[in-house]
């Protein structure tokens, strides 16, 4: 049998405040979500002003995150062309998302769940999933 | 133009607060999502032993709800063999959701948003969407 | 070679204000579909006021009406339990629509494209498809 | 509560009309889209001999544009190799339109919907999609 240490939905809401917080100092309304290490969502927010098309993309950066155990920055890079991975940003009916602002949550080196921020730039949504992860 | 009222994020977390409320009160964790009144998720949460597979039933019961502008279990009565929506259920890739437990949110008899409840019975979700509509 | 007659934009645009008209008439604002004898959308329009859930249905309703040369309604009754075709309802990712609203249209007994309604009850959105075809 | 502005159906047909008129001028047949700034669809229209394959593009440009509050060759610019959003085209299930052809549609520094135009080159899809939105 596996033991599995994951995010609670306290945690969870601890992540998206600290998002919610460095969204609010840059002055970017975020959609912020919060995945489990299993890639299920535990809790989103979209912020008064979040982009319609960021709901799932912030979800599934998350999602992503998790699954990648990476930043979704690192999967951009080897999508890139030329690169091993280029053209996996359309599998899983394209729910792999190779844009930053998606990060896995690590405890004691293990993935316990993951973060997923878009509205703004790529570096902006990776600047405030950063914050969350750093705060927790 | 037309002009809209909708939630914000201030109304969706009181929503899912009451709604969290009454499934503690009630001994079910359940997943509680709310949309605004063009079916775009605004803010979720799975409470601690929440299904999985009840995340996007929560999201797809407040989605059906909003557009329907009536409960879900409404819909789930002329879904029933013999009726005149039979069938429509799998409308939709199947976001259309029968079940009780998604309920629109009025504002002076306008639609402003909705909430959707899932993990617990039918009966159960509802009472926790009605706890939470009623509290707003 | 085939030769095929079907509805052009213009042809489309009359069936769409029938059904604007006969709407307006029992005052449910409706969502309208046209498409063509291939199942392809040629207009839409969603009057103010009708349901977002409606949008696809509308159309899906007019796709499966030219796919089964027949009502969505009569589909609906061979769905119910007990029928030969019970369970059709999901049938293509859930596009296959059994409730009532969906007509083709006939030209010379070919059909030339179909209709879709929706945002009534199904008895209403019948009504409307078939003023718009009437009208034709 | 949010107040929000909407484009109505009388706004939607007024872009169609002045897409059209320019599709015309340029000898391309074109389908045309109109999404409120939710990305729900209000009105569409195939022109005769618009491109079968372009009718979901065109609603999902006009989508993607009401999403990122920009037009989609913006998009397509970081989508590029090398850029920060290259592989963005397949998030959303490949609702994520990168081609030139769909624009927001702004009131008062706010999005109120947007047009979608495709079945041309992306630099004739964005032409008309234009003429649409300055003729507004």
């Amino acid at each position: 049998m596996l033991s599995i240490t994951r995010l609670d939905i306290e945690d969870a809401y601890r992540l998206i405040a600290a998002a919610r917080a460095k969204a609010v100092e840059i002055g970017v309304p975020m959609c912020i979500a919060v995945t489990d290490e299993s890639g299920n969502l535990i809790a989103f927010e979209r912020m008064d002003g979040g982009k319609i098309t960021s709901i799932a993309l912030a979800i599934d950066k998350s999602f992503t995150a998790v699954g990648i155990k990476k930043g979704t920055h690192i999967l951009g890079q080897v999508n890139q062309p030329g690169e091993a991975a280029h053209g996996i940003a359309s599998a899983l009916g394209g729910r792999m998302v190779v844009v930053a602002g998606g990060l896995p949550v690590f405890n004691n080196d293990e993935v316990v769940g993951g973060v997923g921020v878009s509205s703004g730039s790529p570096a902006q949504d990776l600047e405030v999933a950063k914050a969350a992860v750093q705060a927790f």
